[in-house]
């Protein structure tokens, strides 16, 4: 007696791809506020992004077909932004801020295309690069990631009965909601959704946000992914990240200009943006060296998002040093963003609860955790350590150190030459989940 | 750009109710398969049957409009055997048997209306009687108690959000699969669907019924619920219910009579049905004096259904009960229905595993387990402990004493003489969940 909604279902048979990602707003949004500063100040910077999986176990190639991968990369670069998106850019009100984004960065903005990609197999794996203008292939970072990931789930989940799939997907919400129980009991709590680069899909990403927007009320700050914040009215989330100081430090002529390169990127930063969007990003090549070398002003900056030390002794760390420099940490906001779950969240929030101001960015556990969720033991759905880094610019290698030596990228040789210069004091060695 | 059935939501629109119960066969197989034996030798009696909302705390009437139920159950007396439905009750095999249902009975059938009702409100509670011949008050009980209890379903669910309703039956979904899982590991369980009457809705029986299929397998061996069957090539399952035995006994003029009146039942029974369907329930006036009083030939039957004995108890009462009359348990069949849930199916599988044949009919806690579902703990979604009961039988007061106190029902004074005639050894106070 169900109603068959006849052309659809036919419509439905004429279906060529499933896109994965159907807009450029499908992006994080600090990827938008970086390439306007990039397109303003270094339009002529070549830079070379590649994808990396830190989880070699996981032979990607042999999970995903390439053919498929193609046809998702490759409808990707038919996108352009449209007329709804663009309009919203330049009407919506960000961190506070009116028209954060320029007229004439709008419009150059409202031409963009992804640019061409390599692809090849290697040992298991893809070797996926995008060379070309910065201002072009840092913008695949994260629909190339979201492809690849989501790829990976459809694998996983092909050859599953209706049923079953019902299970996985119920039991995956039951699993979220319970996180979103114990969150709600942390009064104070501001939490956003960082979850696009490796969500288990997009359409789940989007069941993710909506129940934190009506599990966590107030408490739910915003969504990294632009699309997903413009169309349930969130605030987009995001500020800046390493490829700045990597592509800095790639560029800089001498040691001096290197240990100095990360304070660069930040007087850059602040000439283009103020108030709320001042969050350094200390641990490029490693926090404490960050620190020991600092101007003051950047004491003033509003906050700090330590992204590779333990969560606790990052943040000890990081209120230690703007007491040092005379700064009341309560008027200061730490933002955690590195691997963090239901767990870490309440043991970080109750560490740091009244010293400081917190706000937590959660990504993977949030849109990507159907560990157990399966009917029969699987591995095949579990998130991996993926990323897609600059690796070189204008030529010259670009590398990160990182406060964990396992997340560190780049030749070993230039690791060797940073680690000299910045020293590698304070790096603890941790494993990567995701 | 998802697309809208607009003639569908037009439709949609024009609703003025949404039936619980949609076809004669959404009861339980055991009421055909008693009503053709009520309807062969019994057709001038008159019975009553009455709603007893046993879990008085629950206020059924300050939960559930009036004007709702009342439309509920009159649509349920609009319905009548649609052709297929006759031609499936015709031509299936029911227990191994063909045409189990003699074709004058179906003809008499094929024009089956439900009766009229009287409903009244009273000190909170709905007072629902149905009046009339046996042969059709009977066919009240599974469709009144289906139409209240999702009602209250309904009642508790209204007003929560979209959201937080998807993650209320993903949480009951999980669940369910997780009790699969457990019960996945008893080899050579036998287990049925026996959740009608208290199911937390239509759609949700549906649900668990495909999910025991799929996730057992061929220990899940059917469902008491006719339609289910049916629609899912499913054996229908279910032999005979108290109010056989109740009726006689209310209809038996003298202590002798009263007191031999179960076995009455069981050679009545056993001129209409053979084989697998000589399943004995003991428990009307108390299985120790039914076992106490029982003819040898009962002991020829294939099996008991102890209904309100503690399982284990009770089956080891009548293995000890086979072995006195020199019968091999391991050639019986022990058919487990009582408030069961996936602890005690495997504390009653691993006890008498090896012993005697089993099988479990699993009723409310497989259709109707939404105990911590919901986003704030409500009870309004708990189960209660409802029944429709007979109550009179040709004026005659009907009663049921059960192994278990709280489950007796009746006239006090009635109940006294019957703890008089049948004794009242062996049974045991418990307390009655669902």
């Amino acid at each position: 007696m169900s109603a068959i909604d006849i052309a659809k279902r036919v419509y439905d048979h004429t279906w060529k791809l499933d896109p994965i990602v159907r807009s450029l707003l499908d992006t994080d949004f600090y990827k938008l506020l970086m390439l306007q500063m990039i397109w303003g100040r270094y339009p002529e910077v070549q830079a070379t992004f590649s994808l990396i999986n830190r989880t070699k176990r996981v032979r990607i190639a042999d999970e995903i077909d390439e053919k498929m991968l193609r046809d998702q990369l490759d409808y990707a670069r038919t996108l352009r932004l449209t007329k709804k998106e663009m309009i919203w850019l330049a009407g919506n009100t960000f961190y506070g801020r009116k028209q954060i984004f320029a007229p004439e960065f709008l419009e150059w903005l409202s031409h963009f295309q992804l640019p061409e990609y390599d692809l090849r197999r290697e040992d298991g794996q893809y070797v996926l690069e995008f060379h070309g203008p910065w201002t072009h292939t840092s913008m695949w970072e994260i629909p190339a990631l979201a492809i690849i990931t989501e790829l990976r789930s459809r694998a996983a989940l092909r050859g599953m009965g209706k049923f079953t799939l019902d299970v996985v997907y119920a039991r995956a919400k039951a699993k979220l909601w319970n996180k979103v129980e114990r969150l709600r009991a942390l009064p104070e709590l501001r939490i956003s959704d960082f979850g696009t680069r490796r969500r288990h899909s997009f359409l789940w990403q989007r069941w993710c946000v909506e129940a934190l927007k009506e599990g966590l009320g107030k408490a739910f700050t915003g969504s990294s992914n632009v699309l997903l914040a413009m169309d349930n009215d969130l605030e987009a989330i995001g500020t800046n990240a390493h490829e700045l100081p990597m592509v800095f430090a790639a560029l800089a002529q001498t040691d001096q200009e290197l240990l100095m390169s990360p304070y660069e990127v930040l007087q850059d930063w602040q000439s283009y943006y103020g108030g709320n969007l001042l969050i350094v990003l200390p641990d490029t090549f490693g926090t404490t060296s960050f620190l020991r070398h600092a101007p003051d002003w950047v004491a003033d900056w509003r906050g700090f998002r330590p992204d590779s030390a333990p969560p606790i002794q990052g943040g000890e760390q990081i209120i230690t040093w703007w007491q040092m420099r005379g700064r009341d940490p309560k008027e200061k906001l730490l933002v955690f963003s590195d691997a963090l779950d239901a767990e870490t969240i309440e043991s970080t929030y109750n560490h740091f609860h009244g010293r400081v101001r917190m706000s937590f960015g959660w990504g993977t556990n949030l849109t990507n955790d159907f560990r157990g969720c399966a009917p029969t033991p699987i591995s095949s759905l579990d998130p991996i350590s993926l990323v897609c880094k600059v690796s070189t610019a204008n030529g010259r290698p670009a590398v990160k150190l990182s406060d964990n030596p396992s997340k560190a990228t780049g030749d070993a040789e230039v690791v060797e030459r940073y680690l000299r210069v910045f020293g590698q004091e304070g790096r603890v060695k941790q494993a990567v989940a995701v």
